[in-house]
């Protein structure tokens, strides 16, 4: 079977991005959430994803959150921060700026605002991004997300991109929340890095040569994720990923970011954990008791603040 | 029946952007464009539109270009430039900008990136918009084509904003392409002023008191629309409409930015006019020949260039 040999990547959490009342980004709250998150198993932290609210924040809050998170310790090596946007000099900017700081990889979504468009120009946005950019630390994960986006990587232009720039695009989040699209990528491309965008499809992915998974749950749910990716030979493998399996039905039953928060929000006693940027709401008082007794039904651990701080 | 005693506003054209063949922005011929639009009939100006690659922009593209456009005598009463993005800090940035040059409205796109968003979601990303501008001079058209965005503003969420800021909330550009979405608007809210996005509903909504049309394909058939609105009580509006429809209609069987920029391209005998911005590509050499044999036949007359300049 392709790729098998490859060795996983581990556990990448989209990061939440917390705010603070009057919707400014909350660099404390930020800041404390990244190392528990990494202190309770994230092998690394894809900030500023669709869970992060990334689009939600403008280019100079991205860069600063970045440059703040590395001042304050966190190391570029783990960090695959999003940078796509839906104009060029924005995605160019926002990369060269992450590239610089030596991060793992940036994570890149197609350009998003039109929709229906053809392979060549989804093939020339990626292109251009490395050309302009013209770094050779530059390492991209695609970010396929065609329920937010409408525009996807099929895997023509995957095949296209791979020939034009290897080692340059490694990998891609599989966030079309289709198995079989999951399959047809390991099975397609074998050295290519596969994160399911749900810890639903861990372990079938592992067993195909999966390098992890990239997964807004991983918010409220590391400890046990990544336990299953260090796990995934063993004879509990099927038991864990079935547990996982179930937490995520539970919480993806609401809007992911903001079940996310008001589940912070309840673990930590911190209200302002459940704010959110317009077009977002916060999940409503009714919706987040049913959302808590349905995770205490599975017995589901809240996370825990940082031990550290 | 509903707002007849309304006066039409006119024909806004979301006139193309030209970019040079390394992808900067064209400011000479853009100027150039503006410049014979209006000369051309155009009423005003919708800059940074769909039609405009306005989301391939960057902020700061898009406000140097405000400027220069300004600079260069173009009066703001004529402009409704788009200022919608995904994230609220850069649509009060350009939405200020706008606001202080004295612009004639701005076209709000909803934050776009975000799907399946609630009703209050759509409303508080424009609200916010409002509270953070805080300008008596602020004119808001909402801009509603989930085509592109697949979030748009359903009438309860328009009833709601009429309410709470009359006066800021004007009108709307509907881009549905839905008639029956056209027809509803222009039903239910009298002194709101719609714009159906395509002059093919451009007489049915003079004709029930609409604002006239805010339409890509203005940016080569200017004239014939306008001779529309002036015209729309005469005997002959009906055949200026079919016209108007059948070229619409030869120019939409192609991806619309790019059609138009090669009908330019043609009529400039300028092929750096086709130049777009991914992930658009030109319209291809046989494309834009059968484009063009289409036209002829329709007796389409090609868009002159600038005569004054």
């Amino acid at each position: 079977m392709a790729g098998t040999d490859r060795l996983p990547r581990g556990v990448f959490v989209p990061a939440l991005t917390p705010f603070s009342a009057d919707l400014a980004v909350d660099r404390p709250r930020f800041l404390a959430h990244c190392g528990a998150l990494l202190e309770q198993g994230a092998d690394g932290l894809a900030v500023f994803g669709t869970t992060s609210e990334a689009n939600s924040l403008g280019n100079a809050e991205r860069m600063q959150l970045l440059d703040h998170l590395i001042e304050r310790g966190v190391a570029p090596g783990v960090l695959m921060p999003g940078t796509g946007c839906c104009a060029l000099p924005d995605t160019v900017a926002l990369t060269r700026h992450a590239v610089a700081h030596g991060v793992f990889g940036v994570l890149l979504l197609p350009p998003f605002y039109y929709k229906n468009v053809s392979d060549d120009g989804v093939y020339a946005s990626i292109a251009e991004v490395v050309h302009r950019v013209a770094d050779a630390r530059l390492r991209i994960y695609l970010y396929h997300i065609p329920p937010m986006t409408g525009v996807g990587f099929p895997l023509p232009v995957i095949e296209r991109l791979l020939k034009t720039f290897p080692g340059v695009v490694v990998g891609i989040k599989d966030s079309s929340g289709d198995w079989k699209n999951t399959e047809a990528l390991l099975r397609a491309f074998p050295d290519f890095e596969v994160f399911p965008g749900s810890e639903t499809y861990l372990l079938d992915a592992l067993r195909m040569g999966g390098a992890g998974c990239i997964s807004a749950t991983a918010n409220v749910n590391v400890t046990a994720t990544r336990r299953l990716l260090d796990a995934w030979r063993s004879p509990q493998a099927d038991a864990m990923q079935a547990k996982l399996t179930a937490v995520r039905a539970a919480i993806q039953k609401y809007p992911l970011v903001s079940a996310n928060k008001a589940i912070l929000a309840h673990a930590h006693g911190d209200p302002g954990w459940s704010v959110v940027r317009p077009p977002l709401v916060p999940l409503g008082k009714e919706a987040t008791a049913e959302l808590l007794r349905a995770l205490d039904a599975l017995q589901f651990p809240l996370p825990a603040a940082l031990a550290t701080a």
